[in-house]
């Protein structure tokens, strides 16, 4: 990450990617929200603009975005601001937590971002603009789509296929070889023993 | 943690600790137990002194404490332990384990103890004597209490309450933004999925 | 791990293992497989042998194995090859990532497999050709038998008692003080309350 950073948002999510990138020194310039922080948030000491003032002020090379907006079921308020700023020219930085464990032959997307105590393993695949979020497990020859949230603590096994768009819930545990397929949402705490079909909201107790 | 460290208890939580501290380079000094530590025990290398003993030789001001009772369910002696030697004047230092992840916005209340693979996220809290056990995820903007056990594997999402002297059981996952409140039992392997009510003990399969 | 190592397998679990020992600067010379990698592979750039091809070459004193065969219910490869193996005279490595946490007073068997962010705590044991798979958390003072796989994030919690040739279903987790018996099988994602028997095969929903 060379480039100036603007983050996109500034609630829960972009705070814990704030931690990722403050502490491995990263110049971070500027946030992007429709709300002005609070004067307690971590935000506050960031010039803040609306989508705008941001525009005018920073071209698509002059600097690299980080996408700060979570990504809940049955929203998709996080994809449309990626496609926007990438129509535009702009480039997404990756956050990569430094107690993140990712393999030297996994192959990471644009704009991922992997969270504390994450682990990728061998040969895992992952798309762009996807949260691999703290403490998950992304077992070995795993290839997840563009657009995914992987929930805090979930768990893929080996050779598991996550299709665009997927939600997969906090702690969730997903048995080796199975399709999840695009749009489909994986309730907290499931233990999936069978494919998940297209947009399917799966949960079991 | 400048001045020499008494241990308080010496069994299996206690052990733990002692794996925390002593890779720290800390100097402790003795335990304090009825019970005097077998042979085999890796506090028989200290001096076992008990409750009056230990009192008459070492002064508030001379050392710090480290609380290594447990905390099961339905129990007390680590809270009542905690708040004697306070009341005594004595300081219980905290114990946070290298391999832990803290965020610097988050804020830990006196003698918490942080263990391997934990990790506390933006802007959590944590009060005083409270254990965040093996592996054990806080996500941003939690709020714990004093006297609360975070069993090995937990994890609470982003925004939980949880209130003075509640026991979460291992393995156990609790949905963002509810309250569990004060003095209530989450069983080991539970989804919580609604606010668990005072003394409540919540259990599911 | 001072002599050249041999890899037995060449799959999934075999490339996880090549992570770990790769980053340390282990100098692999060779693997046995009846199948050749394919050109895509991790293990392409190593001779392939078969195990007489391997016999002929590499003297019990030359070399140390790693055994990459993978242990799923209801197999036995892993386990026969570890023992053809050593009959001949063979040694095998253990293979500890450097992200996994072991206790100083844990005891370890030979050839076991401490994967990413897998936890070992006080007192602890575990047994020759045991793996203790991705993100697992074995607590203080258990005991694990030889030719067990703990799959990724299974919580043994304090004092549990494994025995020989037991599988631990991934996100599985198990209460404290409870015995596991020989050859027995934990389903993904159980929560175990009570012991398993011999041969055993125990899942809940």
């Amino acid at each position: 990450m060379s480039k100036p950073i603007v983050f996109l948002g500034n609630g829960g999510h972009a705070s814990v990617l704030y931690d990722v990138v403050s502490k491995q020194g990263t110049d971070i310039v500027a946030t992007v929200s429709e709300k002005t922080p609070q004067s307690d948030s971590l935000f506050s000491q960031f010039e803040n603009y609306n989508d705008d003032g941001f525009r005018f002020e920073f071209k698509p090379n002059d600097v690299e975005l980080v996408n700060g907006i979570g990504f809940m079921p049955f929203t998709d308020i996080r994809q449309r601001i990626y496609q926007k700023y990438k129509n535009l020219g702009y480039k997404f930085a990756s956050v990569i937590d430094n107690s993140s464990t990712v393999s030297p032959s996994a192959k990471l997307g644009e704009g991922v971002q992997l969270l504390m105590g994450s682990i990728v393993q061998a040969n895992a695949k992952l798309g762009d603009n996807s949260i691999v979020n703290t403490g998950v497990i992304v077992e070995h020859d795993c290839n997840i789509g563009n657009h995914c949230h992987l929930a805090p603590r979930s768990l893929l096994c080996g050779h598991v296929d996550i299709q665009d768009n997927v939600f997969i819930g906090a702690g969730s545990t997903i048995k080796n070889n199975l399709l999840i397929a695009e749009s489909s949402v994986v309730g907290m705490g499931s233990k999936v023993l069978r494919n998940v079909a297209q947009s399917e909201v799966y949960f079991n107790n």
